[in-house]
């Protein structure tokens, strides 16, 4: 698909992706919807108000969308809407745009729509009601069970049966590019010790967990569960993750009700939301099959193929040090889909609202250097090594970490976008 | 106090407690704030537009919250605000009320805002953002333990230093009345056979938790603990909770990382929030003091007496039978207070928003028939004799459960009104 804008060859927003978010400009007095196009964000109200929409009837009713702070509006108006308009917008900018007048020859509405994305701030694109955390990477679970207990009962045995998961913290989800402080908290300083004292102190084994995300569409009414072949229609589309994890809080609070303040203290995500669409030619199989037999009937897809090959990555920098990708794995290292999450999340009739976040668990290859956690590659044992010669077994204050993802060949490229945070020192408590 | 307003000698909305709600009824379009005076609701919206406030200067700069169809905007403003409000309703109603024009002697506003609780509809009254669960109950815990890991394990080593907690379903949360389908989902049938496979099933296992749970006011900032010595500045006030749980899906899903669609499906709330100012006067020691000095820095408070005597209730009508008060507990049974979850919540640096909810667990004192969920009662063993004979161990489909609360003495109660919950037969899926 050729653009008549200059979009670069290695841009992770190529025609062929078209994602939405919200952004905010010293030019735009509120925040707006958007897509990324290239090196720009075109601002979805400017666009709507000069007539932008004109040559798409589907959408004119519909147009008060654009003029909303989040995508929660755009997002509830359906899948079939969401392709019709990224179809068109594609159309928009395709050199055989058989609308030129909308954007391409309209020199005015580019200057005041097309932003480049160095001027623009992103948001969090939706108003998220709930947030919700899988643990489907089984090559993660597997690691984290192997350092737990033992590779004999790495996997507990509801795992293969079901996707596990937890309601995690909803409004402490950032956009990319915030940075968080070190939390503190609790820690077990010396577990063997008895009793079990433990001490207040900045967290010192404080990780990432690689994951990607989805945002909810359309709702489903409370005592009503979604039925998986139906599932991906409920689905709005994709961003990555980063869950912040305080290892040394978590140990000591997770029992028995699992995490909590480990994770409560920041999520990080892109804020360009890659629809479902986008992905589709990327789908590939998952670690096992979506219709194995295994699986109890409301878990069961009708295809095999229900993963996505995306490359990803994960990039630590320290202060004033150089970038070092410590990590390379895949979107496809996953036991169970985003429908399969969403059907079990539903089926005892919980309700999801439009804008809920759904989040897959730490993706994590087989091989080194594919661990999407410091503390799967290290194993407590082995620091991760950085260019800059210094060592780590987990963050230190001042270290960015950036995910990337993206799917493809150059020109083409599907991708999320940097996914960035940055270690602030603990904040000075006046306990 | 006295009131010129006839007030049942046994309700719980007497003059001393005037809690907020969002209503609506067939003589009003919207949704909007009240306060429930006896057995009647001042539709405050109607109120504040014929000048009910205008005797306090305070609030006049502020009357737009009370045309919203939720608390948040009322809650936001700040207990100062929420104390002069309330204050200023209770003179309002009383015989010796400075101001009659408002209302005592304002036939037409009486007929327009006072309307009879009976022809109203409680809504849940805050747009809640983050839902999260305590485990305060040290009672419940511990029985819990007892038959999970006997009674010299029953609490895990980090229970005396924290509030464990973890975070809930928001989007279920539902107002007192509103009857919840029985949830379905994996059920391990046969927990002794190996390999254990999970079978699908309506949950077996259906239980309450008599809970209390508080509404966050005034927010914090991402990063900024609330120091426990301002914590109770951001509590708006105080509901009923029955945290509605699946034993059976629960057992089986629970493992690592705690309960989701055993408790996901409905969680019912009393749609008046009590202010805290109300409950002042019933104080009382908790379960230990809150100023011990076993407890890190910033759980400890300045004062020993952090709960409330606050007398409990649990009854059970099954369909068509008679009602069974089976349970008679009380709120002080907590061993961390409701300031103590708040600063424990965000000394990581979580940030609370108006309108989140934070439940206080299950509720159970020591002896026998306090409990707080039939799991406790019947211990697996023995079944919970109902009025007209019949016994359960679990709840049974048509089975209404409601919960009560009132602290004080006639004539001058502070309560919450009922918690009312009907099981309805599990909905028909077409797997």
């Amino acid at each position: 698909m050729a653009s008549w804008l200059q979009i670069p060859k290695n841009s992770p927003f190529s025609l062929a992706n078209i994602p939405f978010g919200i952004i905010s400009s010293s030019k735009i007095s509120a925040r707006v919807p958007a897509v990324a196009v290239g090196d720009y964000a075109l601002n979805l109200s400017a666009f709507a108000a000069s007539g932008g929409f004109s040559q798409l009837p589907a959408i004119q009713s519909h147009l008060n969308v654009f003029n909303q702070p989040t995508l929660n509006a755009f997002a509830a108006l359906g899948r079939p809407v969401h392709r019709q308009v990224r179809e068109y917008i594609q159309k928009v900018f395709s050199t055989e745009t058989p609308f030129p007048q909308v954007l391409k020859d309209n020199a005015s509405l580019q200057q005041e729509a097309l932003l480049p994305l160095s001027e623009v701030t992103n948001h969090v694109p939706m108003q998220i009601g709930d947030y919700t955390d899988f643990y489907a990477g089984l090559n993660h679970a597997y690691n984290i069970g192997v350092l737990f207990r033992g590779p004999d009962n790495a996997l507990q045995p509801n795992y293969t049966h079901l996707p596990v998961a937890y309601h995690g913290r909803a409004s402490s989800v950032v956009a990319s590019g915030t940075p968080l402080h070190r939390p503190q908290g609790q820690i077990l300083t010396n577990p063997a010790a008895t009793p079990k004292v433990p001490t207040f102190s900045p967290c010192k084994k404080l990780d990432i967990e690689l994951e990607m995300a989805f945002f909810v569409s359309t709702p489903n009414d409370l005592g009503h569960p979604v039925h998986i072949d139906n599932a991906e229609d409920h689905i709005f589309g994709v961003v990555l993750m980063n869950d912040w994890s305080a290892r040394d809080i978590q140990a000591w609070e997770y029992v028995p009700l699992g995490p909590f303040n480990a994770k409560n203290f920041g999520t990080t995500i892109t804020p360009w939301v890659v629809l479902t669409d986008a992905l589709e030619p990327f789908r590939t199989s998952g670690l096992e099959p979506g219709n194995r037999e295994s699986l109890l009937p409301y878990l069961r897809e009708k295809r095999a193929e229900n993963a996505y090959d995306i490359p990803l990555e994960v990039e630590v920098t320290n202060a004033g040090g150089k970038a070092t990708v410590i990590s390379n794995s895949n979107a496809k290292n996953l036991l169970y889909s985003f429908p399969q999450m969403l059907a079990h999340h539903t089926i005892t009739g919980c309700n999801l609202n439009t804008g809920d976040l759904l989040g897959s668990g730490t993706i994590s290859g087989k091989d080194k250097q594919t661990e999407g956690s410091f503390l799967e590659q290290t194993n407590g044992k082995t620091p991760i090594k950085l260019a800059d010669g210094s060592e780590r077994f987990f963050l230190e204050d001042g270290d960015t970490v950036v995910l990337r993802g993206k799917a493809g060949t150059e020109g083409n490229y599907v991708g999320f976008g940097d996914c960035v945070g940055t270690i602030l020192p603990p904040v000075k408590l006046n306990l």
